[in-house]
């Protein structure tokens, strides 16, 4: 069965402006004028007075919409009126991810067993590994595998080759446990398009070794966190978080095992909402319409 | 500081009518027309072809509304063109509850500190008992405690006493471990407004002894259920549940203690949706806006 | 790096018996006289005077144990002297599990993967399934798979070709999404030795259609129960359950979905439990020391 | 009904040594020597060779034990023998808390009905506070209530003060929000007996505002973490951590109000582990046998 996400007919909207009395009836009467129905609408607002306003709008058109121009013409005099700008996404557009991948594997599977399931509103284009590690689990699903050894000297080399393999092909990246650091080239390529899973709970033991850092704190509990990738490094807009109990019988290994855990969960629901069109970012933090 | 909630121009809104295009468009219009700014929207269908359609929206007028006469002067077209019924909660119109207790007094106590440290939307206008236990907690806060001891012999005289002094007095209830089962009179009398706490996890261990018959059973989670209350016992519409991890080192004892501390969480979450207008009932089930 | 569990030097011991003073004082002696340093110790009385008295012991003992028998020898006394029952689980002998599916992958994905990754102490002996539909995901991991229609009529020969297959080749089973009920026979012949996972949180909608069951009742939590098979359905010893929060808006399908993330955590952590030796049943209830 | 922690012939133990094979049998032995039944045990070791063996003993003697001093009889050769540490808690022995808070109530409330619901095994031996605010509701339960107002210049009279109040009259303290900080002399005066509530997930956003600092980073869980008080601020052995979930839509005073729940429950746990003897601190971490 076809989930309603996938309707032609099915219609996503985006929208942020400054907040004003109006909006809200201004863009339902335009959708209404469209001949829409909608299912699911969410909004937040800052502030009411003065503030940012943020909306998402999920609604089903009474004839397949091909494109976005229809939805344009309608949309254009809100743009201009309240300042208002909007993103919009057809239930036959299925955005395209670009997996980038090193050695573990427990968020790569993650995907592509959520692909297989039918759980992913979204299709896997590619993916891309300073490794030859997974290829074969890959390839055999069908997807193309691009194997781009990272060395010190030729970062920037190796990124030109990926920007390439990207362009076109990818609208956004997740980053399931890869382990470089992207330059601002790629960043800037994808702005809030690439998800990364960072392995603890961020703001607690950004950067590196956090299993070993939070065994020497003594910590109760491990998270995860799924973010935006900034040129700040660990440091972009949080999606989601999550977390797991241990105790004080936990080796730094044992973990990592249920850091695994978490990572998975968090990264797969952080991509979900991606793909749906559910998360907005302003001001370094997400709004997310769950 | 006082919460947005409070605020005289502040205004929730619960609406529910059969799904069809533009019922979002003409709420939000008439909205607009009386220089409303909505800050809050959430909606669900049952089924966007021919289902049942519920919205919730909470904003701001732009001055005070003293009354509910001039929303519905504005709501009167759209519940006649939608055969829309709708529901207003006005900021300055706090709901009255009447907390209803036996002898455990870990809801009542949870709920009455809810209070002192302004997190319950809603005034305690008494507390009716089945026993003396908590008369002084309850009055030296300048709440009214009613002692309404009930035998087998004296139960409709006893709901006769307790609804003269509820009517007028009382907006909704709240059984708080009321170790009664209240008639079809008094629930007729607060249809939908009568919040109880069922110390399982329902449908699981409906009825007596939940924590003696879950330990039976060798259960590793503990849960409890906030469901408003129907004829049929422990079968209304669910509102809220949530669980607490045991092991097989509890006892009964231990169980229903770490039931008291669900119990009193569930029920007040359920209380603060309630008070705040975040909960619809259709089909014997709830839909909640939170 | 091997883990301490699969260590030929590492034992795990059961024990169960009536309670009475100096049984620790006794084991831990004669485990002391063979040179073992212990390294894990639970245990758990359901009453002190006149209970049941349960423990597990793991410990390295200072050369490898090839057989059973020399620690047989130092129980025999205690065996005798405090009507002991025990259980031991030599680091060198894994565990070898037959994993019985359905269509639904999900479970079978999860103990695959665990497999892979280093975090199942055991090994997969065979997978039996009624469809054909994942020969080829279990043996391009070399794992022996076994195709066994099961239809009305042939039930009690399918299920003799299924324990020729076991016999000898697997110590215990798990109904990883297995869609038949097992016989008497089959049960009798891996007493508390096959781990099922129900899609419910039991003994909350048992039996069929759970989530067509809690969508019909409104239920805010969706759980999974992972539990030993008895003949008794559904009512096994309850080894672990979990829970996710769901609302209103999920559908059936969408609970179903929730579900799966529950169940396959909840069945792998029962499967990591048993392996390890952490699991006793008494009155057909659990007692796990994780 | 009175609970077995609190039988007088129920004894604790704590014990710690470098870890050695012959530990649990010669303890064991030495317990069984007194007639003791062992009722809970449970251990842990830092590494099998060479590193460091922590034990919790629950046990119910044949007679009720007045003093500790038949036990330390008992335990003498074993301190020797393993250069072991060992403590004692005696079942008609109730610790004696000392409670320090400032304004904010919540945790002061939940310790004060765990009090009166019989969950608390040990005696409120008095409040502490800088404001008058709470005297009423502590001095109406029969708790002595110690008013010290705290100003730059009076800091160490008044700690002073405060020490002449608990020597003699107190076992530990719980700082239930108080926001002063202990000098040096008093927390050397308890050593790992003074457990505070740090409004965050330590080790992020240690130090004050931590709800401020959370909404600026856009974190999606609320945390809080007890732990024992050294001279380090915020870094001392972490006993308990917990977290309950938030989304863009809430506030700072809305993350507070979240934080004051999981605060409370986390500082509940603490105490409560604490009470019972069920703490180790070692290399600035703890072990807890729950």
């Amino acid at each position: 069965m076809m989930h309603p996400q996938d309707s032609p007919t099915h219609v996503r909207i985006l929208i942020a402006c400054p907040d004003q009395p109006g909006i809200v009836a201004a863009v339902a009467a335009a959708l209404y004028g469209l001949g829409a129905n909608i299912t699911e609408s969410a909004q937040h607002t800052t502030d009411p007075s003065g503030g940012a306003f943020f909306m998402r709008i999920a609604c089903f058109m009474p004839s397949p919409i091909e494109t976005e121009a229809c939805l344009s013409e309608a949309f254009a005099p809100l743009a201009k009126r309240f300042a208002l700008r909007y993103e919009l996404s057809l239930g036959h557009q299925r955005q395209r991810m670009a997996i980038f991948v090193s050695r573990e594997d427990h968020c790569l599977v993650e995907l592509l067993w959520q692909r297989q399931n039918g759980g992913l509103h979204a299709d896997i284009a590619m993916v891309i590994s300073n490794h030859e590690t997974h290829r074969a689990a890959v390839e055999q699903l069908g997807i193309p595998f691009h194997y781009t050894p990272t060395g010190p000297d030729n970062k920037i080399e190796v990124e030109g080759r990926q920007l390439d393999l990207l362009y076109g092909h990818a609208d956004f990246l997740v980053l399931a446990r890869y382990m470089q650091i992207l330059s601002p080239r790629m960043i800037a390529a994808f702005p809030n398009r690439i998800i990364n899973i960072h392995h603890s709970f961020l703001p607690a033991f950004s950067g590196a070794k956090p299993y070993e850092r939070a065994f020497a704190r003594g910590v109760k509990i491990i998270g995860a966190t799924a973010h935006y990738v900034t040129e700040e490094l660990d440091s972009g807009p949080i999606i989601e978080q999550d977390v797991l109990r241990i105790n004080h019988g936990y080796t730094p290994a044992d973990m990592k095992r249920v850091g695994q855990q978490v990572e998975r969960t968090v990264l797969a629901r952080a991509v979900q909402w991606h793909t749906e069109g559910r998360i907005l970012v302003h001001d370094n933090k997400t709004i997310v319409f769950p």
